[in-house]
């Protein structure tokens, strides 16, 4: 081991800001690919981590992921590898982009970081209480400096560098401040937040409601139609958010709004071409089987199941759970949404 | 005068709720003609009055307006008419649905109605003042019932009685019952709200945020700079909203959020593909001269001469400003607002 690395591990992270220590991203799917290469278009040292050993051997003859986002060229610093200690060695902090439901098992068996920045949009139910992903991660690996970024993040515009925005939240402002300063770019500028359950649960929530702007689109019900569930949609993730103490204000920013509009209107968005594919017949062994998970579909089983333990009232997200659990009809579904009685605003 | 249209002009507007008296709208572009062909398809009697005497005839004629709204048949309860007098005889209320800048004139030439409900997207400034569409009606007419409606509204699919909300807002909450009550349908659901001026104000601005947004359109900056963009336009309509004395809640709904997302997002949104146009080369000349008439580029003149007069502090607005008026580049203006130092969020 050098010197600069001993120096490294044993200073305080704070000690870390602007440091050369490599950023370790664990999954390399679109979403980890592209912010790898973010960061590693700075000429920061990026290892980026693949669970299947092939993979990571394309990726280095390549320079590139074909298999989820082909076209993007690696910049020298951005190093693939299947080899989760090469991944994590002297690493500021881990970057974790896996599946959500692959979270538990992957944390279990890689090396521990010194800390970790959750960038999954996902929620589990594990015995009767919901958990958002950085309380996983803190949970299986007992590391308490876990951060969340999101945002409008369309990996495929991330990876062509065009302009975008995100949030990063941690409970520890220094901590937030290095992940701000990591990946902040001429292209992506990074804002700090102390709310970390309103930054997660909007990432989370808003892909339920990405489902059902889908579905109004396979059913060609019009952008009127579209713009008024989204609005709905919004106010259900605020009710629900704040239930579960995240700030309102959150939830009006870029990881709440923003990131609901960007993934309920774009069609690079998995989730709503998912709810688009689902109208026109696309079954859920269908969508679970897809090569790029599509968070909404667990996310809203998980939110299914903490509403009839809880008896919350989150109407798109039960309309978007009977249409893929339970096979119900998605323009009844819609309707009765559109039909609910509230005559004052 | 016949019997029941003496009594119904002698009782307070109240007894008239389900009554068979005439709505008369006053404008037969996109959205005045959707919204008589709305009103037309239950059944009550509906007087289109537009201003070119051809105009009517050739509506009268084809049962459709060819010119604005081609396609949408007439229900037979839907009378397009040249003569004022005879639109507004016995009429519940005036819907007044001509652009904003011939309001003034349009009503100062035309007999008065015993209410008015405005659906005129706009803002004036006149003597050093911001004046809301029902402002300028009630100035003009004198009469004081007045309400407004506003929400996600394409006319297109209105005119199709694709699914679509909206809202009404008065001052009177018996009239903005009546307005739900004549409009409310299978296909168009509306809610009642005290706050006129946020609705009102919701449906003026997010046109200048429609105009930012097909600017990001036209430069193709892609879906999450868009969605940023969006989100920090609610904010700017929100900030201006609330010191004008408008609900923070009423933009977070149909008429503020739901209103800005559709328009910043479909393509058949006039002021979204304006921005888009413009970025593309087209001067103020040709979209003034526009068969149907982009408010946008007027209430963000308005807009400007307010911030000018108060020192408020609207970015997006004054980009927009500078785009259309003072002929500065939009890719410039739009990085300047991406760039705008507010570390935390």
């Amino acid at each position: 081991m050098s010197l600069t690395s001993t120096i490294a591990q044993t200073e305080p992270l704070i000690a870390d800001k602007g440091s050369r220590r490599p950023i370790a991203v664990l999954g390399a799917g679109s979403w980890g690919t592209a912010l790898a290469l973010l960061v590693a278009s700075k000429g920061l040292p990026v290892h980026l981590w693949a669970r299947r050993p092939e993979h990571a051997e394309a990726m280095r003859a390549e320079r590139q992921n074909l298999e989820y986002l082909p076209g993007a060229r690696f910049p020298e610093s951005l190093y693939p590898t299947a080899d989760a200690e090469e991944a994590l060695h002297q690493a500021q902090f881990a970057v974790v982009a896996v599946p959500s439901k692959a979270l538990r098992e992957t944390l279990a068996r890689l090396p521990k970081a010194s800390a970790y920045l959750s960038v999954i949009k996902g929620l589990h139910f594990t015995d009767h209480h919901l958990q958002r992903m950085s309380q996983v991660v803190e949970e299986v690996t007992g590391v308490t400096q876990v951060a969340a970024l999101s945002g409008p993040n369309l990996a495929e515009e991330i990876a062509r560098f065009l302009p975008a925005t995100a949030v990063v939240a941690a409970k520890d402002p220094d901590f937030a401040q290095q992940v701000q300063q990591v990946f902040s770019g001429p292209s992506f500028r990074v804002y700090t937040s102390s709310d970390l359950i309103g930054v997660e649960l909007g990432g989370a929530l808003k892909n339920v409601i990405a489902l059902a702007a889908g579905m109004v689109d396979g059913l060609k019900l019009g952008d009127n139609a579209k713009a008024a569930l989204i609005t709905r949609g919004l106010r259900e993730i605020i009710k629900f958010g704040v239930a579960q103490g995240a700030k309102e204000s959150t939830f009006m920013g870029l990881s709440g709004l923003g990131d609901l509009i960007a993934t309920a209107s774009s069609p690079l968005s998995r989730n709503r071409s998912a709810g688009e594919r689902i109208v026109r017949g696309e079954t859920l062994a269908h969508l679970e089987a897809q090569k790029s998970v599509v968070e909404g579909i667990y996310t809203v089983r998980a939110l299914h199941a903490w509403d009839q333990a809880t008896g919350a009232d989150l109407p798109i997200t039960e309309a978007v759970y009977r249409v893929i659990y339970l096979k119900s009809d998605p323009l009844e579904e819609l309707s009765r949404l559109m039909g609910r009685e509230a005559k004052p605003e």
